[in-house]
């Protein structure tokens, strides 16, 4: 069944990681791991300085050629009742996170979310963000859900 | 930097939990959590009976259409010196898990690792099984792995 609409909210505000699936240059999908943030409707993932490949990153160039992703919040419980996800088609984009004060709100909802940005840098040079529009929401869980849960 | 070989093998064979992106029908990437076993170097994942939508699921159809795929197992954790992810590049097949004794060793090795099937059903009608051939692998894990640790 779908989780109720309250239920899908709470967890794009809250939830701490998110799987990324973009379209490799051979159009295979990649995977990645990611952090982000919602800020007005919109997800935002910092180009952060945790330990990664030099250069400009896979998820970064993949973006760029090809702006359909995927995005998946779930949750894996042994006890198979817990069991949830929420699946997001989305637009992404590379956003410059330079000097645009329009993105302050932005970097504040990450570092709000994300106490380990006072050890780690939020940005790498330059300083890049995805921007991440939904366009679909489609959701499962394996039972009622407890409001009080979100496991 | 890269996980030990041992620590990827040890994960395949025991993470209970892994991402699988395929293609949809518009070329875009879609995902879903799936359970999976190792046997032989192959990885598998049941259609089993967890609650899902009727007939056929998307990614049934999506690996009919376009095989290749990709799995990503990873750990998140609010400790980021904790941070690990493997990403596997895949080619993907809908084997039908009727009465072919060959596929046994691998139907073994699902409920071993998940005594959940006790009570779920290992498979819907008709019985399918995802079988992954891993292509190839990458890893990256935030600081130096400990052998004992999984998580």
């Amino acid at each position: 069944m779908e989780l109720p609409a309250d239920g899908i909210e709470r967890r794009l505000d809250t939830w701490p990681v998110a799987r990324l699936a973009t379209l490799g240059p051979g159009g295979a999908p990649q995977q990645v791991p990611i952090v982000f943030a919602r800020h007005a409707g919109v997800l935002w993932s910092p180009i952060d300085a945790k330990p990664k490949a030099a250069g400009e990153l896979g998820r970064v160039r993949n973006v760029r050629r090809e702006p359909r992703v995927s995005l998946l919040l779930d949750h894996y419980d042994p006890d198979w009742t817990r069991l949830w996800w929420i699946r997001l088609d989305a637009r992404a984009e590379v956003v410059e996170a330079g000097a645009d004060p329009a993105l302050d709100p932005v970097v504040r909802a990450l570092r709000a979310k994300y106490p380990q940005y006072a050890d780690t840098p939020l940005f790498r040079d330059p300083p890049l963000l995805l921007r991440f529009e939904i366009l679909s929401v489609q959701s499962w869980v394996a039972s009622e859900d407890d409001p009080n849960l979100l496991g």
